[in-house]
């Protein structure tokens, strides 16, 4: 016996498409729901991301990277922990909402899980939770994607209402490969074409594959929007929708670049069967424990 | 029988250390001498490098982008026609100076040649040219070095007194892997462990692999510098000292980097014996034809 989903963003199939977004606003809340201003949640809605100053004190900066520290020497070969193909150096711990209180507690906080719910109009849950570390002298780059493209295929989430957060924990430059954006790529869905292999996910960390959009979308999507480079100094924090087609550069600089990255997802859009996937990828990249966050 | 030369800069050897720059001054003219103004002489003397508003124009722009569509076409197994290890898209045309009279002409304009005769001092002539192209989708990243080591190296170039006039072919921005400087590090002489294999320009024109300075030095000169990303408009014209610290990233934007690249040498620095490498590299590469560009 199974249910039967309707798919409002079919992807991976023979042939690629842009798909207008036009029932899924990126912000449901107003302004007496949240932190966020009146300017904020119209710029949000148009460009699809919000920079926010110093979202992470110093003091909350250096915990969270004493947590990274601790977690990279306590969970060794946890599949939790992604490392560098090439040099075994730590690249991303995932589930830290889970494996630390600190950040725990830095997630309930207003100016995040606020933001969140202000964001999505409804109580959040985290989808998924990780903290990035990307070493100096030729960090890998994460080629062009939209992260809910991801999500829907091979975990299963229905629709696009979900906000990411990403807290700067180095000094993000022009220079060390930080977050570019197609500012307003997030209200078209770029159906992908190609199935899905199985257990995508354990290469996919590495290199992004399967999900990829091919050169003329991308060269549509930037033509019409431009590219948006996000920097600032540690502390800074970044909401952006799940369908936001962005990429980072790699990095050749002496300066390793690190963040929080935090996805909040609606309890109204809680996780159903993958919709492009045999099977759903394991819990610390789609969480089916949707508690809201409280 | 051989003559011997003072080597005022030694490298490829056991050690990699910092020699600071004391003899060879970045600028020798005066502002009577050419172009640019006090400031800018005073400034390039200070930075290592000097970018010029529109050295270009459009037209001249279009122009020298047909040149490399010509050559590109004439010269398919030319040895001066560099090519991307994956996709045999073209990824530089060397010796263009001679290979265009369009680029010759270009060359003798006082913004041009006027321009690093007064920087140098002297009249001048090309060491190489040459005409860059990083696709976009995934352009490969320029490791840091200084051109210098190189040239000094491996082409016998005694003392630091040439500079570079990078003339953008298309728009540089802060996202397709423009160039990156460390300014002011033209006055410390990175000098880098390691022998010189034989052929070395042959995989070191796709990779560079000896004379590539180590962590702890680029790390050094970083910190006391910091880095400056050139960007700007196709036409754009970046003069920068043989001995700068530079690198660029990779571009994985949609959009293709151009540029034309030209080496000026003073007549009174021209090559002799390799300093650090058993033969020569061919004349494309460093030029043993010191005719000055009148």
């Amino acid at each position: 016996m199974s249910t039967t989903y309707n798919d409002y963003y079919p992807t991976r199939g023979r042939t690629e498409r842009l798909i207008p977004r036009t029932d899924d606003p990126a912000v449901r809340g107003g302004v007496d729901d949240g932190p966020l201003d009146a300017e904020q949640l119209t710029a949000h809605e148009e460009k699809g991301y919000t920079q926010i100053p110093a979202v992470a004190s110093r003091t909350q900066v250096a915990e969270i990277k004493r947590e990274l520290e601790r977690l990279d020497g306590e969970l060794r070969d946890d599949e939790r922990v992604i490392r560098e193909p090439a040099s075994d150096e730590v690249r991303s711990v995932f589930d830290v909402h889970r494996l630390s209180d600190y950040i725990a507690d830095f997630i309930r906080r207003d100016e995040v899980a606020g933001v969140a719910r202000q964001i999505l109009g409804s109580d959040v849950y985290i989808h998924q939770s990780r903290i990035n570390f990307k070493p100096g002298f030729g960090g890998n780059s994460f080629y062009w994607h939209s992260d809910f493209e991801t999500w829907h295929a091979e975990d299963g989430m229905p629709r696009i209402r979900a906000v990411s957060l990403s807290v700067a924990l180095t000094d993000n430059h022009d220079h060390n490969g930080p977050l570019m954006i197609m500012p307003g790529s997030h209200r078209t869905f770029v159906s992908c074409a190609g199935e899905t292999p199985e257990d995508n996910y354990k290469s996919s960390l590495k290199a992004q594959e399967a999900g990829t959009p091919g050169h003329e979308s991308l060269r549509t999507l930037a033509d019409e929007h431009g590219i948006d480079q996000l920097t600032g100094p540690a502390g800074t924090g970044l909401w952006f929708d799940s369908n936001c087609m962005h990429a980072s550069a790699g990095n050749i600089t002496p300066y390793p670049r690190s963040n929080l990255f935090l996805v909040f997802n609606s309890v109204d859009n809680a996780l159903v069967e993958p919709f492009a996937a045999v099977d759903a990828r394991p819990d610390f990249l789609g969480s089916r424990h949707w508690e809201p966050v409280k």
